[in-house]
């Protein structure tokens, strides 16, 4: 019945007449007469009513958020109402009670996966994603090392250097799409293994997140929250670790908003039962020396063999410090010791060979990283001043990246490994005129030297010092 | 290009890899290659960030408001992204000038009227509806009467007692579809013609509304004045009176909301060069004693021929000395007093039976109301207790009157135009037990008893007598 009066609205209203009063009366009507849970109509009238709530702040049970979720992924709620509640829900917010709903409706709405067979505490990490965000690739094996367990779904990148699946994909015959079973096995025999996504877990996020991209609702703290942790949980890992990136190369700019959102996700999880905690780290610079796909496992080589030791090292050993002591395996000091013991026997690096044997790829690269694919052409560009370099906006660079063929710009489009920059100073170092700042790598010459241009325009270098932030700002638990 | 990313984020998206970074990148990539604006992919870009601008308190301009509009006319902006953006204007506002900016784009979405044949200064009026709300068939003859034109369109009814379109069809043979042509000679010759809306005027609206109702985002003031005053300038009335209703039975609650509508909206007629102004009113309890159609125009013609003088009256006679003014007729008390001489005299009368002679009705009504259509049965009930009138629930009074079909409850539904109530007594009058307190009529004896228990239920009656607020609040101009 209401179907057809929404229609008689669309004739009807021509001079305003204020409806949402018939509306509400319809509405009474139609309820007093039983009808409204059992039409299609009734679905239109109890989104209806679930909008104006969320919009009012008045909080939604857990039914209702189950019942919104449901409705949506099966088709009976439409694109217009999810997209006009998740905008309520970026204006108006939702408690904590509601995330947490929203949350659980989301993993319950595809596969949840178990971690028994691993037969060991699992340790799952996430990283809000960053300019040469490789910390995956060095925790992993220096966890695997300590007795850890790190079972990793990581997604593939678009736009400039690729995600972790890109990177790995770089060594040679590397596989990351293993069937369920070969995945838990590897991560048991050696300790870890990561994969690309599974097509059948949180089918709600997928759906929700399209809507979210095209109707400016992705920057909500709720709807972030609950688009990681459905994910997190439906992987099902005991523990996991949580790394925010606040910054002008991430998603939250301020370290406030950071913080909102790990203390949101931290929440959820514990309310799942999950070892959770999360950490507040520094992106306003490019995380490391190499920014592209074997650029990165190039660093990752280097500092697993222990030729390199910089800021993403330290970052890397204090995530999987974070990530054992959240498994039981003692304090953050101890977990702290026992990774740079890890790292520095070379356990971590035979764990990272032992991976890449596991998933099929060559595991000589460890040995012989020149094995990586390598670009045709290469451009260093020096300093033209003496002084301290301030910043570099890692953006800016990710662009310039993206421009040398490091990232994806289209479903099409073929990702050149070799492709990236690998940086000679890091802010707060101080360099003369002439000191080679950072080599590009590219096709082409001329491909390099634009993409140089680029770089060089968003290196600040000052004549005094800069003062340097922790890269680890704050860890909430 | 952009179009084909989309799809593959949804497929990449899996572990929350911050994709509004690479969207604003991708953003970037697109506006750098020129392609933005000239691809299909350009309008889903350009509507995320308009969205964005309006979440975060942004003004638009005003190319950037019409662009959503026309493009959401034309379908080139689906409903998701509309819903979305009707929701950040709901729970962020719009400045004056983007209130403005919207009702011109949408008022421009279709056919606009041209009021110079008429050869006068021709008023309009807009009421927010109310229950028993019946002033336009008062105020039109005596406005007609005093030397203005009034060029009325008015909606038809959904819910409770029909609109002013089913109240005057309840005069046998009254016709409300006449081509343009012939409502502006009556508008000329008579003074008066009260037709019903053209499908041609602001199409805009009609699909924003429609899209409104269904997504909870009906009570928006940028939104409602928008949706209003589109449609009175397309009318193209040289003067806008807006009688804002405020209470229980009204849209806006309380005098402060109706207070920011009303300046809202005669804002935005003064900034499109109109003369307009506006009125709050009370809407607590019916408007007058009769509710229900045929009753309605039965009160109207007792008015008309001084055989009552109500609160009714006296707010039509204060609605049309504003009309009078605002046409140059005078200052409000001159007006008001042209008014009175036009109700008193007779003289409103004859024009109501010439504006019904005008649009094929039987003009013998105004001398004979019994041929007015009646009902079969009909019900007195009585006080149960001495007191005073304390309150009269018009929400309720309206859905009893729906519930012996004086309303439509659908599409399909058959008004009965006699049926609806006739209160006896009003709020502050003192009544003694066993005295009539209204007398309901309907098609059976049995559906006036039980509206008559429902009315009765709403009708407080206390042993204090009331303080009685003034109908007529405040005027806005």
């Amino acid at each position: 019945m209401i179907g057809r009066i929404w229609k008689d609205i669309q004739k009807i209203n021509f001079f305003g007449k204020s409806l949402a009063i018939l509306y509400r009366i319809l509405y009474h009507v139609e309820k007093s007469i039983s009808v409204i849970s059992k039409k299609k109509g009734g679905f239109t009238m109890q989104m209806y009513d679930l909008v104006q709530k969320t919009r009012r702040q008045e909080a939604l049970t857990d039914e209702q958020i189950q019942w919104i979720v449901n409705g949506f992924c099966h088709g009976e709620i439409p694109d217009y109402m999810m997209s006009a509640w998740m905008m309520a829900v970026c204006c108006q917010g939702l408690t904590d009670a509601e995330t947490a709903a929203l949350t659980l409706a989301m993993r319950d709405s595809g596969e949840c996966l178990s971690m028994e067979s691993v037969g060991g505490v699992t340790v799952d990490k996430h990283s809000t994603g960053g300019i040469g965000d490789k910390t995956t690739l060095l925790l992993a094996p220096i966890v695997a090392a300590c007795g850890g367990f790190v079972p990793k779904m990581s997604g593939r990148g678009l736009g400039f250097t690729g995600g972790t699946i890109d990177k790995l994909e770089s060594i040679p015959n590397f596989s990351t799409n293993l069937p369920m079973e070969r995945f838990l096995e590897i991560t048991k025999e050696i300790g870890c293994c990561v994969i690309a996504q599974s097509g059948n877990l949180v089918p709600a996020d997928k759906k929700m997140y399209a809507l979210r991209n095209l109707t400016a609702t992705v920057d909500s703290i709720p709807l972030i929250c609950s688009s990681i942790m459905s994910k997190k949980l439906a992987l099902g890992a005991d523990c996991i670790l949580l790394d925010v990136k606040f910054g002008h190369g991430a998603f939250m700019k301020t370290p406030e908003d950071a913080q909102r959102l790990a203390e949101a996700m931290v929440e959820v999880g514990k309310r799942a039962g999950k070892q959770c905690r999360a950490v507040l780290t520094d992106m306003n610079a490019p995380l490391g020396a190499n920014v592209g796909n074997a650029l990165e496992v190039l660093e990752v080589i280097r500092i697993l063999r222990g030729e390199v030791r910089n800021e993403l090292s330290e970052l890397s050993l204090a995530l999987a410090a974070h990530m054992l002591s959240l498994s039981g395996k003692g304090s953050v000091e101890e977990c702290m010791d026992m990774a740079k013991q890890a790292l520095d026997s070379g356990n971590a690096l035979r764990k990272f060979a032992g991976m890449i044997a596991a998933q099929g790829g060559d595991p000589t690269v460890t040995e012989h990283p020149e094995l990586l694919p390598q670009s045709a052409a290469k451009y260093t560009a020096v300093s033209s001043k003496d002084g301290f370099i301030a910043s570099i906006q890692s953006e800016e660079v990710g662009l310039a990246c993206l421009e040398l063929g490091a990232g994806r710009t289209a479903n099409s489009s073929e990702i050149d490994y070799g492709a990236g920059v690998e940086l000679h100073v890091f802010v707060g170092d101080a360099v003369k005129s002439g000191q080679p700042l950072f080599t590009v790598y590219g096709r082409t010459e001329a491909l390099c030297k634009k993409a140089a241009e680029r770089i060089f325009a968003c290196m600040e270098i000052t004549t005094e010092k800069p003062v340097k932030s922790p890269m680890l700002y704050q860890v909430i638990s």
